[in-house]
């Protein structure tokens, strides 16, 4: 990897940490390609051995000191060039944005209050969909051969070949979420030969939270690798704080249209319609919104399978469709009308990701019936949808006991045919309300390991309320940890390097380094500080866990040092032990000493 | 499971939580055995809707109203009957005690200080050991087909037959760590049969802590869930902490005798000898250590194996040990004296811990020779246990990538003929400092389902500190998160109805019952607390996620309501259409109503 623009870690700030007085070891870097505007931003950690660890970075702009962001003035649209230059789009007037978008009644004339200046203070801009209707899609392009700036850019940044996601993209194994309206994203893919991602949920609720806290949630969540973001917002001024977060978020943005659907109508499920339906996902798409979770998988004759489980159904977008389904005794309208819908999001290159509404929300309810049937529409769908050339992935479970896992994963690629799988965790067990990222985890990190591409987050507050910027924090950090983990087993190339640099800071007690590489630096230097908060502490060879006396990594080491690398050959057969001999006379010759002196 | 002694909820004083004007949902119960002094604790719940669960409970008298706990005159020696009613055991003098035990030197005349009375103030005692030398362990019991009160106990505490926890001691599948000098204990099982158990790990060193403080921890530990506790001292006033934290555990309590040992010599590995060795040994013995971690297995010709890993050699004992056989050029002295040290466990009935000195401590060194070397000699080791009738488990890894974690499990079970698995975590990737008990905690779970019967915990502080109470807490609940996700998924006999009991209060919005049945009743309650403090809320049917308008749980309720338990066929063919159709017609005549009122 060639690392271009590279700045003295000195001139870095880094935001969110500040800590006044310690050092920042790393900074932001670019990877060019083959333009001057395609700039893929890399994480650069500077190590105290001279070395430099290359890692991948969501942060956007944020952590650019050279870049000067302003939240009301939104992110520069760097993609634009790229956009226009196709050719394939146009400028338009759009949907004239309605006070109803905001949960707002009665209290202007219908037909139009706002335009989108008035929603967001930056910059003027009109919406942007497909010349003619036909599809704009990363799907398209790739299938017709074509790499585009967007595919080359995610190939630099996964370390591949642009051919590798040109053709991940065209068999419909990966998507690459870029609406034509959220040009002020850096790309990224979701695919199971490349990185497993993450989302962060955000999202107002009708109980809490503001547009000012979700702004800041999300930039907090990327800041911590957060690859993508859901605003699941539900309350007043849905429209206005997804304007905000999509003017402002360098990852693709998902949402779940239905929940501003269900808003428009009062929250009376039986009064959605296709078309109020249909409205808000115009309304959507003009905004920016990459992917949208669609649970048309909720079919009528599905319903009644739910009705003797456990938890019934847990997801909020299953729960209204049934509920709808029920009151009209008809087939989902969603369902009904997936082709006209494809028509619409292949105009803005909106990704699907199929919602799965019928997801276990307990053990006991986990693989049933009811999930399963759901699958197979899913697969069904997936297969109309990549006949319109929109991009799709597949949402999965929600509860399931470790040994049901790798059954839900197989299952899914066998009948979607690899699209990337999307699953909420899943929680191995449902005893630890408090800390279901880590019953979370555990489930995220098989399954990824086992072929999910991208995963849902979930945070401590899951089940008890929402989750605040500390929550968001664990959550992405935990999730982290589940991917690369996968990233791991999965013998993803490079994953490994970044194991093995902290594994060398640590075994050469180079703690500055340890703590720069971690994915919290800010927790790990606390925690060290907490026991042993002297700056001689920081280059001790100990720590206080064990003390000077005990220190294994220090034996070690002198170990190392005697027979490693070009020393004793690794037999032990007897042969080695003649070696050895000698090198224990030399060991009793330097007065027995197994502890290295405590300076350096 | 009969409960008896059942008292009632308004009586129990939670200690721990200590919530002014919160309700207590659970108290301490027992169940009898077949005599008078064999009463299994556990822990009653109790829910609103007046059903009961019953759960494992490891928390000791500490919990019980009824028992007045005093740390100064240390737990009822419970075992005491059924130790001197075999017979086969006798008190006499036993070592002195010296003031180089705690790490005192040169401040008193040589050949003893003081008694055991003067270093714990509670009630006087002699150490108890076999009387003519022979196997007083429960695997000798076992072989001859003796179902002893120990075996009785935790056959109710596993809700399984005394007969099969015989057969899983007689065949060396399971241990029952219970030394005749620890009749404070309530006994346990470890075994891939029973339910997974969770280790906590305690311990001063010469940085920091102090005896209180340990204690302290033990009792905190065991109140989450810790079903034994290392004791893990390194620092002064070794042999006095061990005194307090044994007379006051009511779970087996597990320690490394080279600890001591090295501090005997000043730190000095290669002044370490047998007789300094096995003096500790029999000094912690008699005091009533339960199990011994003994590195026997770094054996002087694996050493240069580990001289070319990343991390060397990772575990405490492993680099002392690699350190004397380096100094002297000899073979192992533990691997030497194995046969005597046999003899010596065998007449106190101390369990082997056969540590993994070799364990690796990085990605980069996971499953290599130097590792399965050692586990070779381990399975040796393990053998020549059996023949003392020693009751063994076998320690494992360490740092291992998901997918090399079976192959762990595989071997062990192969090499040591099904002797119980302990592992440290395995931790799954190394780039998470600060939160290694995630990193563990997927690793555990894992390696838990796969077959391995004990998890030592790892705290948050793990690689950076030592923990306190806070980490002490998170380490046990992500642990037992790790061991339950495991019976679960090896489908032990029970292990769901916790999550169903959750589960079902879930969906019936019991938010008292969801908390009092939670791993963490008090992080549950507060993280609800933190969005929605009103009384009201605890039996609203909706959360602070959703908001009133968007409860899954509640429409899906309605549904249940309408579909569940008798209604339709759960068919989705057309025939199952037809019922719908006056269901759907009875939902629209009471109003289309997808959501329950708010009251209950």
């Amino acid at each position: 990897m060639t690392i271009k623009d590279a700045r003295t870690p000195a001139s870095v700030q880094d935001e969110p940490s500040q800590k006044a007085g310690k050092s920042i070891g790393w900074h932001k870097a670019y990877v060019g390609g083959s333009r001057p505007d395609l700039r893929v931003p890399v994480r650069q950690v500077h190590l105290t051995n001279g070395q430099s660890v290359t890692l991948y970075d969501t942060s956007g702009p944020y952590t650019d000191p050279h870049v000067e962001t302003d939240v009301r003035r939104g992110l520069a649209p760097v993609r634009d060039n790229w956009i226009i230059a196709r050719g394939d789009t146009e400028e338009y007037a759009g949907r004239p944005v309605r006070p109803e978008d905001d949960g707002i009644k009665h209290t202007a004339p219908r037909g139009g209050l706002r335009n989108l200046d008035a929603v967001f203070p930056g910059r003027p801009r009109q919406p942007r969909r497909s010349r003619d209707g036909q599809a704009v899609t990363q799907l398209a392009y790739a299938r017709r051969g074509e790499i585009t700036p967007e595919m080359e850019f995610v190939a630099i940044r996964e370390n591949v070949s642009p051919e590798v996601v040109r053709e991940e993209i065209a068999a419909g194994r990966a998507v690459l979420p870029a609406n034509v309206n959220h040009p002020e994203i850096e790309p990224m893919i979701i695919g199971k030969r490349f990185l497993v991602k993450v989302n962060a949920n955000i999202g107002n609720s009708a109980v809490t939270s503001s547009i000012e806290e979700e702004v800041e949630k999300m930039t907090w969540a990327t800041r911590w690798g957060a690859d993508t973001v859901m605003d699941l917002s539900t309350g007043r001024n849905i429209h206005t704080t997804r304007e905000w977060v999509l003017r402002n978020s360098p990852v693709p943005i998902g949402t779940v249209p239905l929940y501003q659907a269900l808003e428009k109508v009062d929250g009376k499920a039986e009064e959605l319609t296709w078309e109020i339906y249909k409205d808000t996902v115009i309304e959507q798409a003009e905004q920016g919104v990459d992917y949208m979770t669609v649970h048309a998988g909720v079919r009528l004759p599905y319903v009644p399978l739910t009705a003797n489980r456990k938890t019934g159904i847990v997801s909020r977008g299953g729960s209204i469709m049934a509920a709808w389904c029920l009151a009209h005794h008809k087939e989902s309208f969603l369902y009904e009308n997936f082709e006209e819908l494809c028509e619409i999001l292949a105009a803005y290159d909106v990704t699907y990701s199929l919602g799965d509404g019928l997801r276990p929300g307990s053990i006991a309810d986990a693989n049933d019936e009811a999930q399963f049937a759901e699958l197979r529409t899913l697969g069904e769908l997936n297969r109309i949808a990549r006949r319109f050339h929109v991009q799709t992935m597949i949402e999965g479970p929600g509860h399931v006991p470790m040994h049901k896992i790798k059954e839900n994963i197989d299952l899914q690629q066998e009948i979607c045919d690899e699209a990337p799988f999307y699953t909420l965790g899943p929680l191995t067990t449902d005893i630890a309300p408090a800390y279901d990222h880590i019953t979370s985890g555990i489930g995220a990190a098989m399954i990824a390991w086992w072929g999910t591409a991208m995963l849902c987050y979930v945070t401590p507050k899951e089940h008890l309320g929402l989750p605040n910027r500390d929550d968001v924090k664990t959550g992405v950090i935990t999730y982290k940890i589940a991917a690369h983990a996968a990233d791991l087993a999965k013998g993803h190339p490079g994953a490994q390097e970044w194991d093995d640099a902290l594994s060398d800071a640590r075994f050469e007690f180079r703690w500055e380094d340890q703590f720069n590489l971690a994915l919290d630096p800010d927790t790990a230097r606390d925690f060290h500080d907490e026991t042993l908060p002297a700056e001689p502490a920081k280059t001790a060879h100990f720590c206080s866990m064990c003390g000077p006396k005990f220190c294994s990594m220090k034996i070690s080491r002198s170990i190392t040092e005697k027979y490693g690398n070009g020393g004793v050959e690794p037999e032990y057969d007897g042969l080695a032990l003649e070696g050895m001999k000698a090198k224990s006379e030399e060991f009793a010759a330097q007065g027995n000493r197994v502890y290295l002196p405590l300076a350096d």
